[in-house]
């Protein structure tokens, strides 16, 4: 089984990599040749059993997805996204790589051949979906999304069903939770404290927490993450039928819970490493964003998250990220 | 006032060419100029007492959109489509024009200079929606659509919303009911025959029912089309933020209650002009079609149908079409 993966070197992209390694194979199927795009060159990874092609370049140009799909790749992650911030500050950009780009995969795929009908997994995000909402968002509730990140996926989730329905391909795509703990540096993501309040203390640093603690957000680990795009690479798409894009499991969770597993983890002089400083302008995008789904389609296809409760967030980090061991 | 009309030779076109011809005027303004766009030649209306340009062309190429921009038009009609046969036929023309047509409109109103920002008027459909679906669709169902054309349609309301999010322009998309009566000859569309058994009739020709008359669709007259585009290009945009795309109102009825009404109106003899000749392959297309809407949001936001009843719609025909008179 050929795998090829776009975005292959971004946090979820190397996780899922390690995963695929790890495993030699994908369900079934032993895992014999993978490609690996990105804009940057993905690490390659060590002791793999398989060849391995690390492909870098702009993946929204003519001939650039076709030269990628000459091999006829049996599963394709498609995890190659400009992230809503700067989709957000550069126009075009955004429109060029999240929505041409993905066109121009899609459109790829459907003239390589009669025959040719790769399985694709795609992630979106809840950014397709915009405030006001229920308190917790149904699989039946509308997409209108209130950035132009959101619109770009709910647009790429629309053409990888009506590119499955036309038989060009066997598309699933899954809107991802935010991921926590999201691993490396602080960034100026507007969501990063959600992750900075866990993972800066657990390594023995201040973390600066900007809203109240009654902040509800919808979270899964990087773990869980990668588990559903296995699931989707995998799973019958029988069941699945027209409606092709699902919101994934979660946890829902205040800042306030947050704080207390990671009390609960890892003890109240970790958790005092958290600063509040109460920032209007974070606060009030925030304010717009998803708090809680009830994800039932995608638990009934067979999705499952990692964790349990936020606890099993904390440690699953302190597992795959500090070898066992956090600043106490 | 200078309006666009894209779509303008469409059978909604002419309708609504043929109002703000009549009333000189869209809301409180004077119309000073009018362009008509469409990919034949539209009629040119007479006896107008301000200029109309008649533009014709294929208005997906590259510079079409910026030309028929320069003059910057206040309102801009954009109804230009392939229709739902043919784009699921021809699945490049589909995309082409319906998904690259409209994007290069909107980029083109968005590269025309910073203080312009028109009011655009989009008609989407109800082809957006795809079955199952709840007995009455409301105003948060999503949209999940089974066909190129509605999966086209709904990348449009998008992309409108975020254009006008971003403040390129003042977008309001209106999803029509099937339009009933339709005018003109009988079509192969799927759905001609929800006007056909009415309209054939009324001429003195026998027409053919090829479903059962427990089937139930959802429908507005040409007349409330138009009604609502006006009132799509004149409502104060302040209310409706920034969910901009709207499921017009209309009524739902079965079969069995437009014949019903056909007899009230015409006559028991007209409505035994229509032959019941079942067709399995129709009948299978228009079960996987919307029966029924909630469209409360629209009609919070002012938008109302010409019609209380079939029996309206039945005489608004016979009134616009017939002369006020029907073949008995």
């Amino acid at each position: 089984m050929h795998i090829l993966v776009f975005g292959a070197a971004g946090m979820v992209g190397r996780k899922l990599v390690d995963r695929l390694v790890t495993d030699g194979r994908l369900g079934k199927d032993a895992i014999t040749k993978m490609t690996l795009h990105d804009v940057v060159a993905a690490k390659k990874p060590k002791k793999v059993g398989f060849p391995v092609e690390v492909s870098a370049g702009d993946f929204a140009v003519p001939g650039v997805a076709e030269k990628l799909l000459a091999n006829r790749p049996d599963v394709i992650f498609h995890l190659a996204a400009i992230v809503s911030g700067e989709a957000e500050l550069d126009f075009d950009k955004g429109y060029r790589i999240n929505l041409d780009g993905t066109r121009m995969l899609f459109d790829a795929i459907r003239l390589t051949g009669s025959s040719y009908k790769p399985r694709v997994v795609f992630t979106s995000s809840i950014a397709v979906f915009g405030a006001p909402f229920p308190e917790a968002i149904g699989d039946e509730f509308f997409t209108t999304p209130l950035l132009s990140y959101g619109t770009q996926k709910a647009i790429g989730e629309l053409l990888l069903a009506d590119y499955s329905r036309r038989g060009f391909m066997e598309g699933v795509g899954i809107r991802l939770p935010t991921i926590c703990i999201r691993p490396g540096l602080p960034n100026k993501a507007a969501s990063g404290f959600f992750s900075g309040i866990l993972r800066e203390p657990l390594s023995g640093k201040e973390a600066i927490l900007p809203v109240s603690e009654d902040v509800r957000h919808w979270h899964a680990s990087p773990r869980s993450a990668v588990g559903f795009l296995i699931h989707a690479a995998t799973m019958d798409t029988a069941a699945i039928g027209p409606r092709r894009n699902l919101t994934m499991p979660g946890l829902s969770a205040t800042v306030g819970e947050q704080i207390a597993a990671l009390k609960r983890v890892a003890g109240e002089k970790v958790a005092a490493r958290i600063r509040r400083e109460p920032d209007a302008f974070i606060a009030g995008i925030v304010a717009g964003w998803p708090r809680n789904f009830d994800a039932r389609r995608a638990r009934e296809l067979g999705f499952t998250t990692a964790e349990k409760t936020f606890d099993d967030i904390i440690r699953i980090h302190i597992d795959e990220e500090l070898g066992g061991k956090f600043v106490a």
